[in-house]
């Protein structure tokens, strides 16, 4: 937890918060803090700034804030990503928001096992919970969109064409493709597919909705591996 | 695992292997493979080919193997980490293993827990077993080096200027330093902090070693993210 993010509900005036749940059990026992200790602090959606730590005691932390800075920017980037499997499903969604996605697509796909839509990590309760995890460690306020997609051809066909208007579109797969671009500036979609990649059915189906394929090298990664790869190489 | 891996104790002649563990398992049971399939396999250190099942059982699995495939080249890179939590050491080693990395230096640092250098996943054993489900998921067949340095000073000065001779030496580091290069093909020395990074002392360290940091932005990366986030940038 390298920032405290903060909720409206932990306000109790305009510069204090009280704190009772995970995040005074981590100020208490990871960063071992004490009364009058500063913190990184921003507000879930807003700007960043700083706390002082005014109590601190085993049920409750009461701080005072400020906030003045802007969190970071986030990158040009729609990310299409077919469903992961559970466990992988809450390490992407860290990775996503720490890296600076704002918009998550999961799309179904040939190869995502039907019983992958039935995790409870996939409530959204449990969604906003990884994301959270992930702002907090990359140090960012702004929760990225996740959007749920149990029908690929429908939203290929249908809304895909305007998700992916006016940006660059990409499917990481390997292959014999053109390599991965870098240091882009531009909007991207990028789309990644599931363990074993998109069938050639689905490949064609994005390639119709305006998204050509490149590759990263012959080495096979995990969804969680291609996806913090590829987003390296392309901003 | 997208490459069954073999080692030499499993031949029973030169084109005939014989499988009982785990990989004997996910055979039958996540690729629901059946006499007659054709596999990829890659013989541990050696060359890549293809194996076809000759017999499947639910005790053993016999196939015919041929090699005629080099495995995929190397980074031109020396990885110095800082020894991560056992948790995340485990799923390093396969990322460092599956993104092709030759040569890993697990490094102490001020702020690696004391209690992390006695994790059992650190023994040669458990180090194998991650590296080997690395090279599995890329298909790849050679071990990465691993070496284990529980001093950073005496380590860093004795050992490293002559480790990172004629490479460039990097520092992944967040902080006002430069952007991290890009599309490197030269051979490259880059050492990663620990969860809260290098103190300065170590910083100071390891430039005059002949490492200069770089910076990949604002947002604080997990040792993980951060490995394949600079490995994908830098290649």
């Amino acid at each position: 937890m390298n920032l405290l993010l903060l909720d409206d509900a932990d306000f109790v005036a305009a510069d204090r918060v009280i704190l009772r749940d995970r995040r005074l059990t981590h100020l208490l026992e990871v960063h071992r803090a004490e009364s009058g200790d500063r913190l990184r602090v921003g507000r879930l959606g807003g700007q960043m700034g700083e706390g002082r730590l005014l109590r601190l005691e085993a049920n409750e932390a009461e701080l005072q804030v400020s906030f003045d800075q802007a969190p970071p920017a986030k990158l040009p980037l729609t990310l299409l990503l077919a469903l992961p499997r559970p466990k992988m499903l809450r390490r992407v969604l860290q990775t996503v928001a720490a890296m600076g996605v704002p918009r998550l697509v999961l799309l179904n796909s040939y190869r995502v096992e039907k019983s992958f839509w039935q995790t409870p990590f996939l409530e959204p309760e449990a969604v906003r919970e990884q994301l959270i995890l992930g702002l907090e460690q990359a140090r960012d306020t702004v929760l990225p969109e996740v959007i749920i997609e149990k029908r690929f051809k429908p939203f290929v066909e249908d809304r895909l064409p305007a998700l992916a208007a006016g940006s660059l579109g990409l499917i990481g797969h390997p292959g014999p493709w053109p390599e991965c671009p870098r240091a882009l500036s531009e909007p991207v979609t990028l789309a990644i597919g599931p363990e074993g990649g998109w069938i050639p059915y689905e490949v064609d189906k994005l390639r119709e909705a305006g998204l050509n394929p490149v590759q990263l090298g012959e080495r096979i990664l995990r969804v969680e591996t291609a996806v913090t790869a590829l987003l390296a190489r392309l901003f």
